[in-house]
């Protein structure tokens, strides 16, 4: 080895010991009679000293080091006269007594520190000196170490870990596919896997029994920052279980995680069906770190003569407490926000319950003291807090004020990232229809089984058909979701023939699983959590770039080794392809 | 669940509890008074009994299940009256009480037993099937606990899994790319990786100082029954880091992994120069699980009126022990394979050793009985022994050589398939000469350094510089190569120039790792091993197919999924696109 210890693991106890350090300058502070240089690597900083003991040629090395220059440096390990106590090893230094250069380097384009000066494109560029940076290794090291856990908790449960393949079959079903031209095959494609669903079905098939793999998927989406065009997945299945033992596997998982990763009991995960979870928070995905639950008011508050009320199919509201010293400007410009059209509120109604107990609506024309008392009992609310209102369609405005609550959730500082709310939400609907292409789309994946009491409503009302499917959201963040699967080759066609397939269409496509299951296929059921979202969540991130160690830009591309690029005449001739740009 | 126990669990200890078991229907006997049903899941069989105390419809039921059919039974566990010691539930049966068909199955198109009678096209159609039979489930298995025991060793040395990009950019060096068009950024194309090699070294440039990854990497070749288009590699890399320490790292991963999958104490791994691999065995690869190294005689053999031998570059030979006996018949047909396009001997000279003391030789027209005696010397042999010698171009016939090594080692039995021969070959020549076009090729890739001693012969004498590159073999293959490379952009620059790049070439290719160098960039190395081959050996397998659980065929098609396949042309559209076929 090149050192005989790290820059993070030495200490009192190693006083007087010669030693060897590998590591980046971190920064040099030259005092002229001594100079001080703290030298860096993964592990952790050590601060190094030239005195005037130091002989010239090591004295005049020690000075012309720049930051980021590769040293390898060999000294004793001497006590320092002033501690640093926040550093492992701020209680010694090292009186460096030889000096090897390994490499220069020139002025980084912006500062390695946890705080940086670069800007996103630049810091981009140089990924590789942005991931020098603290924060971006600590949320890949952070990564690593919940791969390893995830492996060790479903290894300890017999789950074995499969490699589905990633050259596959474009399947119109979904997102768009990626695709790759196959050269031996001309004319024909691969598609990249936006999931194995498929594959781990068969591996159920197979009888292999609990699966799992943390594996690249691809769908080419139009890409925002929270998406990328490759993302990774920790996708499992078992045979021979129903819902509720999936359930608590998967909590057991993310407990496992909490407890090794963060040191946190996350205690029992709380359930609440999808029905529940729109009503009360207006998402299938409610982030329950606070309540503030929707109050529906259709009751009490129609047949006054507010016609907005009287003709809207939801007058629904939210408990803001603490809120009623809003002043009218606050008022506005949060009216202002939801007006966007990304939001599109027309209007909002409020009522003050003010702290001397007297109540003052934007809508008092129409509405008395009598009436806000009956609003003010709906919403359990108290003097100081402010209650705001929308009106219109039911699924719209409940959409509308569910952004409503979580900006307030935000501004009342309700949504703190080290504390942790897990919510499994269950029995989400089978089908959705799609206004687009005027036909039922499956909610989940077309390998979702319908909640058997409700398989006759396929016929007469498939919007409500339930399905045996659930998600796991962890502060309003859906990480994982999945579904017992359909294991009949009958229901199969069935809901391909809900979805729109031709029996023709159903076996090009899906025929091989549809063939699977009439030989001997186990009742099976899954889930896949979404692991770069996950460990962003643990890192307590808005985004999952910075979890990922070469993540594309939205446009697709990574502007540090510009790819995509254009491919040679000869490489298109072989693959018999031509571009049509 | 819908099971108390798995098929593999039960035995003595269980007598009298009552348990329900779920899985596959192995196979029935039908005794009159008495059924006999094996149920099989992945952990195990056990027997169940239907007898005549249960009532007609489980009797009915248990006659009506074909194999392969799913089922639920509970029962309880009942001493065997004649036991079987080989299974592990063998002393218990299941007296069933109560049964339910989870799922019927059609006859499948093969039997699903150790030993099949399924061809290879119909176990790909129904690999589902396959995979249920012991041998490809076990295969599988060994794959994850490897996987599992790989990163529980590399985890404990302080190394970080990170995830590297599978979209990556087309480069024209090495083999042919997967592509992958941009729907984003039309008239661009991704390609698939052929290793992680630039992000790895980029990783250290980072300071990550040890990463690790199992990735899967593609390279669109031709295939041969032990190629796949995707396969999976062990990637590493160290920095800070001398060969020595990554030598003894990863022989360190090779006896864990043997010591904990396998049981198996491997030892020291024993090292050899390539040109002494060479030499001793004319291939870069040895197979030292038997001596049988190469003897050569130009000294000997020369100046002697032989002119085959005269005008040969080399004449070499082996010693095959105990071989005396060969008839002509034996030889002549060895000759034969040997004659064979893919080895193109044009003949070939033998020596016996007869048992009575004397020695016997194809050519003793030219070589008396002291010239023989002088061959037998050098290749010390004994009487019994047969010496097969031949002639020509001296890397022609080391190639040739080597093939009839291997063939002579199969035919004495001496490569067994339980022992595990392990060797390093150690400094490979830098560059290799390609006739095809006239230049020097990396023969690992260009980011391997040279010999710091051999720099100077780059511009004098390029096939004889030597590089910092090593090679793990077991029994003859190569599972693992790596190299410490260059980590100065001024030797990179100088690398691409010896390889034919411009300097624009260069940089565009590999400008951003070039502009890395000059960041800062540690010394470092690593290695990558071939996980499918590696699982493969440890399984005792010639082919790699068996231990990935949905491979491709020979023309790069899986045939279950049916894939590659046409595409849409909206989807090819999208992508700016056209086939040329």
């Amino acid at each position: 080895m090149l050192r005989t210890h790290t820059c993070g693991e030495l200490n009192i106890s190693h006083l007087g010991q010669t030693v060897t350090l590998c590591g980046w300058v971190q920064k040099s502070r030259d005092l002229g009679a001594m100079t001080f240089i703290d030298v860096r690597d993964r592990y952790g900083l050590t601060q190094l000293v030239f005195n005037t003991d130091s002989d010239d040629s090591l004295r005049e090395t020690s000075r012309s080091l720049g930051r980021e220059f590769v040293i390898q440096v060999t000294g004793a390990v001497l006590e320092r006269t002033s501690k640093n106590a926040k550093m492992s090893t701020g209680e010694i230094e090292i009186g460096v007594s030889k000096i090897e250069v390994l490499n220069g380097a020139k002025v980084p384009p912006f500062m390695i520190e946890d705080e940086t000066d670069g800007g996103e494109e630049l810091r981009a560029k140089y990924r590789y000196l942005d991931l020098r940076r603290n924060p971006i290794r600590n949320n890949l090291m952070l990564r690593h170490k919940m791969a390893q856990e995830v492996r060790k908790y479903l290894d300890g449960l017999d789950f074995i870990e499969v490699e589905t393949p990633v050259l596959i079959k474009s399947t119109p079903e979904g997102a768009r596919d990626f695709v790759v031209p196959s050269r031996m095959n001309p004319g024909e494609f691969y598609a990249l896997p936006q999931s194995p669903q498929t594959f781990k079905q068969l591996l159920m098939v197979s009888g292999f029994d609990r699966y799992f793999q943390i594996v690249k998927c691809f769908r080419d989406e139009d890409l925002r920052a929270d998406r990328q065009p490759e993302f990774t997945q920790i996708d499992c299945e078992m045979a021979f279980i129903t819902q509720e033992d999936i359930l608590n596997v998967f909590e057991g998982l993310t407990q496992h995680l909490f407890r090794t990763v963060k040191g946190i009991e996350l205690g029992s995960v709380p359930r609440m069906q999808y029905a529940d979870a729109m009503r009360l928070y207006g998402s299938d995905k409610p982030d329950i770190r606070f309540g503030m639950q929707f109050v529906e008011l259709n009751d009490i508050v129609k047949g006054k003569g507010f016609s907005i009320f009287d003709n809207a199919e939801l007058v629904v509201g939210i408990n803001a407490k603490g809120c009623a010293e809003y002043t009218r400007k606050q008022i506005d410009e949060l009216t202002e926000w939801l007006k966007r059209p990304q939001i599109g509120v027309t209007g909002m109604i409020y009522c003050r319950y003010q702290s001397d107990g007297t109540l003052k609506s934007s809508v008092d024309k129409f509405y008395g003291e009598d009436d806000l008392t009956n609003w003010a009992a709906a919403f359990e609310a108290e003097p100081g807090d402010m209650m705001f209102v929308l009106a219109g369609n039911a699924e719209k405005v409940r959409k509308q004020l569910n952004e409503l609550r979580l900006e307030m959730g935000n501004r009342l500082g309700l949504r703190d990232k080290n504390t942790f709310a897990p919510l499994w939400v269950l029995d989400f609907p089978l089908l959705e229809w799609d206004e687009e292409t005027s036909r039922y789309h499956a909610m989940h994946h077309p390998f979702t089984s319908p909640k058997p009491e409700d398989i006759a409503l396929l016929d007469t009302n498939p919007g409500e058909v339930r399905a045996n499917a659930y998600d796991l959201v962890i502060n309003g963040t859906e990480v994982g979701g999945g579904s017992i699967r359909i294991h009949d080759r009958a229901l199969q066609s069935l809901m391909f023939k809900h979805l729109g397939f031709t029996p023709e269409e159903a076996q090009k496509q899906f025929g091989f699983l549809m063939d699977a299951f009439e030989y001997g296929a186990p009742p099976h059921g899954g889930l896949a959590f979404g692991f770069d979202r996950m460990v962003s969540i643990f890192a307590g991130l808005d985004s999952i770039r910075d979890v990922i160690a070469f993540p594309k830009n939205n446009s697709g591309r990574d502007v540090m080794i510009d790819t995509p690029s254009t491919i040679s005449d000869l490489q298109m001739n072989e693959l018999k392809i031509k571009t049509t740009v």
